[in-house]
């Protein structure tokens, strides 16, 4: 219930304040704001808040803000009257409590004050219901700090009443009531608004007349000593008016007290009972109206909201534990990355990385490693193909499976890996395919069956290929490499592909061809190959993406089969545990770079030379190669040509692949 | 049940092979040879067998390997006589496929062909009950690929059974056998076995003799055409014979054809039936004794044990199904490490790794990564300290912790990160404690309550540190870093640091300071710093630990609150996804550098520089610092000394926490 304001006594008239009432949309929609919009900005902002008229008994009067709040045009419910503001939302708690409350309200009393002397106030109402919210919105723990505050002006002294307050329907016939709503709903459709916050009243046994304020010299033409208000209030209390008559009180004390004694006040309010309309729980009563003519200062104000416990204090509300955890979960993580943007990187287009798709062929150590990256930078859509199952060893190098997962011979990677995903973050759209990827040197059994399920093999990994935009290489075998990087070369995908030796890893982008059916450079831009220059770095500078080479770019032979004849520590690729996280998260962070080049995988490679030299993207260089040897911690950026013969991807294999199956 | 073999027809001798019983000890020892003995060796090895004579009938006669087949001084079980046989375990299937069968055969049996003719096999009859086994064990599977031979030199010509064969009981009297047991018993023990394979029997109505087999000429004397011998006959059926008999017979032919022109075999057999010894079910039977006196080639030979399906093929157990999965995975964990010694860094210690004691400080992004990578290397003991509670954003970065961990408040991360551990790989020893770091300029409320927990966190994490070998500190502030440093500095642990930027990140391991109450450089080595030398690379080469720095070394202010006033992009620690990853993997790698040099935390700092030198350590370089820029892709390895006034490892701080509490 609210608290009442003023001095004891029934003789004064004392007033019962607003409850802010800040809903969950509210906190959602700054939650936005302040991520896409607001960032580190303090700056004051204008919003908009509305007070109801309808309530039953015993609901305290609550201004409330809903979504809607930052939309300075979006339309007041019925029944309802807006409320403006502004909002403070500080970057950290240390500045919500640091904020200088007394300023603010004074600032804001001020501007109350001047339109109510510059008339401003009787043209727009709206302006006597101004309020002031300091926040501050911990958005890692979704927790949100708040101080309300609606400045009231007070008056000089204490405000007599003079009679009452009563119900209406002690002063009002039935018929007067009912010529009062008239009155008022007539207005309210002529000025085309749910409900007018302050309004004029002239009655008699016979009519109920309601005007609006700025015709006040008109419409109290002949009054003598008192003069009739009326005020949509949002206060069901039978004693006490609601919080919005006190500013105009002020007005009416500043514009009418040097012709009227006193003032005659009427707070409507407005509920459906049973299906019928009920304005008898108005009240009406009359107050001595203050001197205050000509006064030039601004009265003091008060206004700022107590706290749950009764204080003077903001208030803290913990929405982690009533937002659905799945959007909780889906907001946080975004908030992560939108905080690169804020300070950091704000050029970084995030859409760019997190719309990409993403196919991972391999869901071994590499795999997991670069999907927990792909995670990390918030890709929502990310595809496993492997073939093999987990097995004890994995688990502790292998960061998406547990002990469990190899139980009873152990579930499928792939599908293991796209249930993982799914439990670390339930927003991610993940899949796992188990099917082998056919290789070059791994002869086919010749039964039909087996040639059969072959070549569904590989129209699936066609498909696949067809339906990402990225495809990563993790297999533990030179030539499972092979066909995707055909394929891909075919559809010009990005290819990212990394593989490690014991201590040492290659992650590199293969050359992206250029589009297909187009004259040279039509569609990707062309980039002249600076002829050798003899003081010029290097001979492969300014390599542009698509003459950039391959994995196979290199080798003289083609793939055969590297797993026959491998003894145990050659089968198990074995290295040292650290590697593949670092060349896992080395292979998606090349990837995200790539995807803000302006030219993506058409950009000019980055060597190691380049390091020197202004970065091409927001996030660095844009290398071809990065080869790691742990042994040093050093990393070098080779970039080698394109092969004209290479096994993979010279135009001889490519246009073959073209338009049919490979 | 054994297959017979030989040409059908009662009339000639036919025989019951072994069938190879091969334990489960017998596959996990084989294991823990490879690993840690053979490794890349595929030199042929010893090992032993039994078979067993006191099998009820219906069972196979069975030649059993258990974990003792490797110990060639292993007892040999009661009622068993031993068989011993040659190792030939590949190390790849490919190898396995392709092995000689026919040449091992032909060699095995040249080798008891050479044991006849020489004699050895008179002396010594276990020579006649020779094995091979064919092994390929796939470890990373669980899959053991074996092919058993059991070689039995063929007579030139079928054996024609003259008289049998019958029970024992059919020819002998309860007298006679008894005098066969007590005989057969004494001889046992005279020599000091379990059992005699083969023996040779003289018997009447009164009497049975038996003697070995070197004193044949003694003990023939005076027979006619017609010779008695015994076997030790592990086949239960009625109307064969097993396979020991087959070698012996070709010996009999080789020796005493000239002489006798049949022999009565007997197939002792002991068992108990009731808790009565009965050797009843023993056979008796006698063949024409082939002519094959003074033949000088090596008879051809049989042998190979045939498959589950009846033909000639290798077998394979598939032993991830039956053995404790907990074991399984803890063999298998250590299976991956163990590679890595056999052929890429034979010098490893991986003892040094696998009992290292971890307490990571901090159990976030870097905690996380950094304890993925210590299960890598097979460390066993982890300890995290982390006050904080699992919030949505975390799981796609944190990669402990899923999303439901993250319900309902969230979940303390040191416990749920220990919980993870276990759940990865349950031969872990994790734990996590859920307390706060007491820091400077985070001012301790001076409530009793509060100052007692304070004091009793300070408690606590001194015993932590004193409990653990290396200390991790993974914190996102930089004032929290400072107690543990101090601790540490003063219980002489090494310090591994990692701290992230939004691309940079810093991994260091903080110097180690020499022993305390110890002349300079009693225990620890003593590095003279070579004088700045002019054509030097760096006045920062040849630096040992013990005067390097540490994390706050290059601060000139103590530290301070760096949470207060921080916005919220500053709070998260924002950073590129795959830096942790990153940086995480590194802090355990320069671990494991330090922990292999032979000095450890005393090494002398290699720099960058030193990338083109000799390395100090087989896993190469162990810097004092590795500075990352993931927008260069690039490492550094700067060295820096303590400073004599360093607020964290100076000597004045580290006195005066050497005896009281800090």
């Amino acid at each position: 219930m609210a608290a009442v304001m003023g001095d004891p006594g029934l003789s004064k008239l004392q007033f019962a304040p607003f409850s802010s009432a800040l809903d969950v949309g509210f906190w959602h929609e700054l939650t936005q704001k302040k991520l896409n919009e607001y960032r580190l900005d303090e700056a004051p902002k204008d919003i908009k808040g509305y007070y109801y008229n309808g309530d039953s008994a015993g609901l305290p009067a609550r201004l409330t803000l809903e979504f809607s709040a930052f939309d300075m045009n979006a339309p007041t419910p019925a029944h309802c009257c807006p409320a403006v503001g502004t909002l403070y939302n500080t970057n950290t708690l240390e500045a919500f409590k640091a904020a200088d409350k007394k300023l603010l309200l004074e600032q804001a009393a001020n501007e109350i004050w001047e339109s109510i002397r510059s008339g401003a106030a009787l043209d727009n109402p709206v302006l006597l219901n101004k309020f002031l919210l300091l926040t501050f919105a911990d958005l890692k723990k979704y927790h949100f700090y708040y101080w309300f505050c609606s400045p009231a002006l007070c008056l000089p002294e204490s405000i007599p009443l003079i009679r009452g307050p009563v119900g209406l329907d002690q002063r009002f016939s039935p018929a007067q009531i009912q010529a009062l709503e008239r009155a008022y709903d007539d207005l309210c459709q002529t000025e085309g608004v749910p409900a007018l916050p302050y309004f004029l009243i002239k009655y008699d046994e016979t009519m109920v007349l309601v005007s609006l304020l700025k015709h006040y010299s008109d419409f109290f033409q002949g009054q003598r000593t008192k003069i009739t208000v009326g005020v949509y209030d949002p206060c069901n209390l039978a004693q006490y008016p609601g919080w919005p008559l006190r500013n105009f009180l002020v007005l009416a004390a500043h514009r009418w007290s040097s012709s009227f004694q006193s003032v005659e006040v009427l707070c409507f309010r407005d509920r459906t009972l049973q299906g019928m309309r009920d304005v008898t729980h108005s009240i009406i009563f009359e107050v001595k109206l203050p001197e205050m003519a000509f006064s030039p200062d601004c009265p003091k104000a008060v206004g700022w909201e107590k706290n749950q416990k009764g204080g003077m204090g903001p208030r803290m509300v913990n929405l982690s534990e009533c937002m659905d955890p799945k959007r909780l979960a889906e907001s946080s993580v975004d908030l992560n990355l939108k905080l690169m943007c804020w300070r950091l990187v704000p050029t970084l287009d995030l859409d760019k990385v997190v719309s990409v798709k993403c196919l991972l062929l391999g869901a071994g150590t590499l795999g997991c490693n670069v999907a927990r990256t792909l995670m990390g930078w918030g890709v929502r859509h990310i595809t496993f193909v492997d073939n093999a199952k987990i097995s004890y060893s994995n688990p502790v190098r292998q960061p998406l499976y547990e002990f469990e997962d190899c139980l009873v011979g152990g579930k499928p990677k792939a599908l293991a890996a796209a249930d993982r995903l799914q439990k670390i973050f339930p927003g991610v759209n993940a899949r796992g395919f188990n099917m082998s990827i056919p290789m070059p040197g791994h002869p086919v059994n010749f039964s039909s069956v087996t040639l059969e399920q072959a070549r569904r093999d590989v129209e699936r990994l066609e498909q696949l290929v067809e339906g990402h935009d990225v495809v990563f290489l993790l297999m533990d075998t030179r030539e499972s490499r092979w066909l995707p990087a055909v394929i891909a070369a075919s559809k010009r995908k990005l290819v990212i592909n990394a593989a490690l030796g014991f201590d040492t890893f290659v992650v590199m982008r293969h050359g992206l061809k250029k589009p297909k059916q187009q004259g040279a450079g039509d569609l990707c831009p062309s980039h002249p190959v600076a002829p050798a220059d003899l003081l010029g770095p290097s001979l492969f500078a300014n390599i542009p993406g698509y003459k950039l080479g391959c994995y196979f770019c290199n080798d003289v032979v083609a793939p055969g089969d590297s797993t026959r004849d491998r003894t145990l520590d050659q089968q198990c690729t074995v290295s040292r545990p650290g590697l593949a996280m670092i060349a896992g998260a080395l292979a998606v962070e090349l990837m995200v770079s790539v995807l803000q080049h302006p030219e993506g995988g058409y950009a000019i490679a980055s060597s190691s030379d380049d390091r020197m030299n202004e970065p091409p993207t927001s996030l660095g260089l844009v290398p071809h190669q990065i080869r790691g040897f742990l042994s040093r911690f050093d990393n070098v950026l080779p970039v080698s040509l394109a092969f004209d013969k290479c096994t993979a991807c010279s135009s001889k294999i490519w246009d073959m692949s073209d338009d049919e199956t490979v």
